[in-house]
């Protein structure tokens, strides 16, 4: 499977933990949903699933967006940066990216200093 | 001035370097145009001129994105995630984001196992 993907894991440049940052856009109206980490495994479950895998630095683990919440993300399309260290997702995101329950988890906003929530859950 | 950014700077989860990836993107068409890395002092002067600063991670040092090029980033918008561990910033991006030339950094798509070039240069 990873022969497979060679061309894409020999030109990015993870870091000293092996992670990439990966940002994920809806790629219909092109919200930026969220920021999750990569590693070489979690990049090769997506290319061969379709559907976004990160590496959790918190708990340390592979994981599938969505396999808890169902809000999967089938991933349209993956776009790499100049200097190969970050990665571009456009997905098709089912209901909400953040855990807190809004489409995206950048919902607060600065405003005048202070830290506004500007979006609505949409996932009680 | 940095008693008038004290909300967001004690809320932000800068890493063990003291750095925060940001996302930036245009704020009409909402293209993805770049990754880069604030520290506490990028943030300040961003927030104080209007204009994009970051922290260069190879150069170790600040600098105002456009600098030398010209093409400046004046901020329209800061959000940052749940986590608060990301920010996005939506600017208006002067002609081109990327130091190769490309509107966006992320000109390179993965198609059919391959690296293409999915963009027209806008400068030279």
């Amino acid at each position: 499977m990873k022969k497979r993907h060679g061309k894409i894991l020999s030109v990015l440049r993870f870091d000293s933990k092996g992670l990439i940052p990966a940002i994920v856009q809806d790629y219909k109206n092109k919200q930026v949903l969220m920021v999750a980490y990569m590693n070489r495994r979690a990049l090769v479950k997506t290319l061969d699933t379709g559907k976004a895998h990160y590496w959790s630095r918190s708990r340390k683990k592979l994981w599938m967006k969505g396999e808890t919440s169902g809000h999967i993300q089938k991933v349209k399309e993956i776009a790499i940066d100049c200097d190969s260290d970050s990665i571009l997702l456009k997905v098709d995101q089912r209901v909400a990216a953040c855990h807190e329950g809004y489409r995206s988890c950048f919902f607060r906003k600065l405003k005048g200093g202070k830290l506004v929530v500007s979006a609505r859950k949409v996932k009680g």
